[in-house]
């Protein structure tokens, strides 16, 4: 859409139907430079015809953290353009083209994202803070009305979360939402801990596979 | 969540998994009263929790249109807000409580939605569009570069699209991509009639059990 100008930064949020994974584009409209948050190997096709659809050229593919349930895609939008940067955050051991550290900034254009340290689901877990448009995406550290640990104490009230996952179709949350009604996140620190070693939920179908080829840009070991 | 102010008017986005509907929920935050557009039966239980959840007392359920693929949800949200009052447009044959010609508005306290007739998927197809926000609900009339009768040459470029369905993941769209990219709206007239002739696709699984119900808020024949 070369010459087509639009007026505000590019923003979509996507989902893989088989992970149940979101992914978001955002764009700087001026400069056309754009990042992509837990891109996914099965939809890398669309994710690259959407960029192109957009005229951006992809300068940053950012993982939230290690995912154990899907292979991030960042590998495969690496082929389509070429000088995009993997983002990971230092702590989670991970390899990466950028390993970020709390409190550094990941800029695209004249658009930024602030990254902040939100372990818990991992150790590694980050959340990157979109402060212009008032948005957080914070993969899986805190889902809507679930998961918990979260740094969002100071966060203003209205400010939209974008979540890494919902298995009801919940797209969306806000700080005032989950500092309500979340019921991890209402509880003493106590029950809290005791809740969350007593889930007892079953691993995830892709865990084997998913955790060591996530800390390296999602290249699955060649067996032979 | 009674007691705590949004500021702005509120708004989310759902996603039925087993039909890839797209349900949406719009309130107006000063006097507490919401919309709900293309509910879906199996996600009723959802839907009403988040609007309890918003302290939002739900006025009206509306269908863009009459559905084939699925079962809608307002005979069951009625239950749990039994001002609700469903909303279909009279050319779509259907009963509902209230039946709504091209041109009507629909109020929801501050806020109002334009109803626009955009038949071509059923005669009945109406577009629902937000002004105060600039976003428009097309339901199955206007999908992500794909199906395609529509009224939206006077639109503005930017407006944001919600569709009713999308099998990729992709969950909203604009005017200025669709009319850019959609294949279907870059073709003569006589090259698209020809092009959705042809397309064979096959019924909607829920076909013959939708359509009749959905001509009256969802309610299934009872065959004893
Ligand atoms: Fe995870
Ligand atoms: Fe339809």
């Amino acid at each position: 859409m070369r010459g087509l100008a639009f007026s505000t930064p590019i923003f979509r949020q996507l989902v893989e139907f088989q992970s149940y994974t979101y992914t978001y584009i955002l764009g700087c409209e001026k400069t056309r430079q754009a990042v992509i948050i837990d891109p996914v190997d099965k939809t890398a096709d669309r994710d690259i015809q959407l960029l192109k659809d957009f005229d951006l050229n992809l300068v940053y593919g950012l993982n939230t953290h290690v995912h154990a349930d899907h292979i991030t895609g960042t590998h495969l939008l690496r082929k389509a353009f070429p000088s995009m940067k993997s983002v990971l955050s230092r702590a989670s051991g991970g390899k990466a083209d950028r390993l970020v550290d709390d409190g550094e900034d990941v800029q695209f254009g004249e658009q930024k994202l602030e990254v902040r340290a939100t372990p818990g689901h991992t150790n590694g877990c980050v959340t990157y803070v979109w402060h212009e448009l008032r948005r957080a995406f914070t993969g899986d550290s805190l889902l809507v009305r679930a998961c918990g640990r979260t740094d969002f104490q100071e966060g203003n009230a209205a400010a939209l979360i974008f979540i890494g996952h919902n298995y009801n179709g919940i797209l969306q949350t806000s700080v005032l939402e989950e500092k309500n009604l979340n019921p991890r996140l209402t509880k003493t620190e106590e029950k809290f801990l005791e809740t969350m070693e007593n889930l007892h939920l079953a691993h995830p179908k892709q865990l084997d596979e998913a955790v060591p080829a996530n800390m390296k840009d999602g290249e699955v070991e060649n067996s032979s």
